[in-house]
């Protein structure tokens, strides 16, 4: 059977990541991005499952409404406003199932075959290949380390047709690491604005800053109604409950839910009514400090590995938060040897490639995670690295 | 702002069923399609919730990957094979959140703007709104009480051009009730067959059956590898945990792999734990025995009370299983008012245009539900229609 796949669908490869961590069982996996098992509230999520089960078994197992349990997304709809300064009396806000979701939903309802989405190159490529499977045309604007380059996205602005949004991770960008500055997220939107495209912005590492001081989210200059807010709980309470939001101008959020109806009708109660107690009934900001600790600790010990063991071969921006650290290889050495040679040494990182528009073209990048490997690994694994790069 | 929202979903309207259910907290709830409270296994639930958090916490709450926990995968192909007899080695099965996302991702892999879908008429409108996000062109074929109009499904075949795939929910139609025969079954496949398209097979009511004998699936049938049969957890353990699977021919899960991913990377882990340990550890055929009591008992009920008080008034065949009861209203009673009055007088019914694919032809049937509203309910409820059908 020729099976006639969706023009979108039909090209499109498993993510890259996704595929290196199913067998990678027995590397050191500096490839990953999963939060640090430690980060998680275990014992606050085993109590609040008991009581959401004994007190009210049905709320937590019957059909719920697409837009979300209605406490959790009032509680929500305050947390965007007085923790992340987003949200407007024009603005909705739904709880989806992770962030993830959110680029779906939003690809479902903006994205027709051939659109064009502008990104930051490098770029997540669970959102890049969500896009690609719309069918979107993906064109890539460099990101510095202070966020993308305000003149080579202006570029595309003018000289691309049909471009439905841009896609930015302002905070401790994945994989590049980068913060995007105060400037630059104004210079974006008003851009935005003038070549009237939306932007989507997420956020799912904002939390996680270990150095430096908050900048405001784009979303909080939005008086125009173009911008979609993504926001995750996957990296501060836990990834596999899959809880995020959505938050857009009320007529975007009409469309974004409808789409959800069609997607999986509801995110799962158990999983938003842990979000729900936990936002209100623990002490979130506490663990939040708690996890900011892990993660500098984490943060800091990779890089003086590299700093000792990779320091003549690379160069990298220490990032200010997030998970990663994105780091150039030396002209001479061959990325994908690398990575190929530090896999059959037992160490996996991630070929910069995956996260291109062009996966093809040349790339002198890897991606190194420090929240996922215990730090015995860390040490062990970029000792590892450093005698691969030796010895190309 | 001018959204630019894509072809398939500008015109999208929110499902009337979930808006009716939405704005219906005082009225009794006839228009519902929730399973019955009391046929959740809570206790099941609750010990295997504080079992898994208890015993291996990181594994609920980490990331999984997309094809789901590979025990669950594995327990579920074999629960296909031997309990629904579907299957072979030329197939896959992945986990997904609830059946709603066999249907997103088959329309994500499948569908291009402007692509035809042939679906029975009437069908669920969920899977309809997903097929018309998609920018289907959705085509009608009449359903009898022995299921789909075979000659009728030929002429569509032979008359469109860019069919996709056909969906069928042969069992206990939802709305019409009916149970397709096998002989339309094997008729239908081979007509697939013949014309080169896929068949979507959805059964998400096979397990409620209250009278008569099972009838083979149509994927039972495909030796071809044209059939993407789905299934859920929603309606024999519970909804708000979301977990369906899809089992189809491995190039296709393969694409449909893909596609989760860029949707919501994998189903939460602790639905997918909950409904492994209840196949492995639990009572689960005593427990479909139990609501299959519990299902019978109200059906009786629902058409006891309808031949009583709306006897003069409608027509309807008992159906076989599932939670819904389609019934024609006689000439000379317009529905929509009859509907609308019924909503009035405190009864909320599906006026049976919701479930076309031209929502604004003329149509005579309304469906109620007789597993969300308890026993007392059901015979105030229809009293009230009974009312409301005299008064027209």
């Amino acid at each position: 059977m020729d099976y006639g796949f969706a023009y979108g669908v039909s090209s499109l490869k498993p993510s890259v990541i996704r595929e290196i961590l199913k067998s990678s069982g027995n590397t050191i996996p500096l490839a990953a991005g999963n939060p640090a098992p430690d980060a998680f509230p275990v014992d606050d999520i085993k109590k609040i499952v008991k009581d959401v089960l004994d007190s009210d078994p049905v709320l937590a197992l019957q059909y719920g409404i697409t837009e979300g349990y209605a406490p959790l997304v009032a509680e929500l709809t305050k947390l965007a406003k007085n923790r992340y300064g987003v949200g407007t009396d024009n603005d909705s806000l739904i709880v989806t199932s992770g962030a993830q979701q959110v680029m779906s939903l939003t690809s479902q309802c903006f994205i027709n075959n051939g659109d064009c989405v502008i990104c930051e190159e490098p770029s997540f490529i669970g959102a890049l290949n969500c896009f690609r499977s719309y069918g979107a045309r993906l064109v890539g604007v460099p990101v510095e380390s202070d966020g993308i380059n305000i003149e080579a996205l202006e570029e595309k602005l003018k000289a691309e047709s049909n471009v439905k949004f841009i896609y930015t991770i302002p905070n401790f960008q994945n994989p590049a690491g980068a913060t995007m500055s105060l400037e630059k997220r104004k210079a974006l939107y008003e851009l935005a604005k003038k070549y009237g495209v939306m932007v989507l912005e997420d956020n799912p590492y904002g939390d996680l800053r270990v150095s430096g001081s908050d900048v405001a989210a784009i979303k909080s200059f939005d008086t125009d109604g173009i911008v979609i807010y993504s926001g995750s709980f996957s990296k501060i309470v836990a990834p596999g409950i899959r809880v995020g939001f959505v938050l857009a101008p009320s007529e975007v959020i009409a469309k974004l839910t409808v789409a959800k109806q069609t997607q999986d009708v509801h995110t799962p109660l158990i999983s938003q009514l842990i979000v729900y107690k936990w936002l209100t009934e623990y002490d979130f900001e506490g663990h939040i400090e708690k996890i900011r600790k892990i993660y500098k600790r984490k943060l800091d010990l990779l890089c003086g590995c590299i700093d000792e063991q990779l320091g003549d071969f690379l160069t990298y921006h220490r990032p200010e938060g997030g998970l990663f650290v994105w780091a150039k290889l030396n002209d001479g050495i061959n990325m994908l040897d690398f990575c190929r040679k530090a896999s059959a040494a037992g160490v996996s990182v991630v070929p910069g490639n995956a996260f291109m528009t062009d996966g093809d073209a040349e790339c002198q990048y890897i991606r190194m995670n420090f929240s996922t490997p215990s730090d015995e690994d860390i040490v062990k694994g970029v000792k590892i690295l450093g005698e691969v790069a030796r010895s190309l």
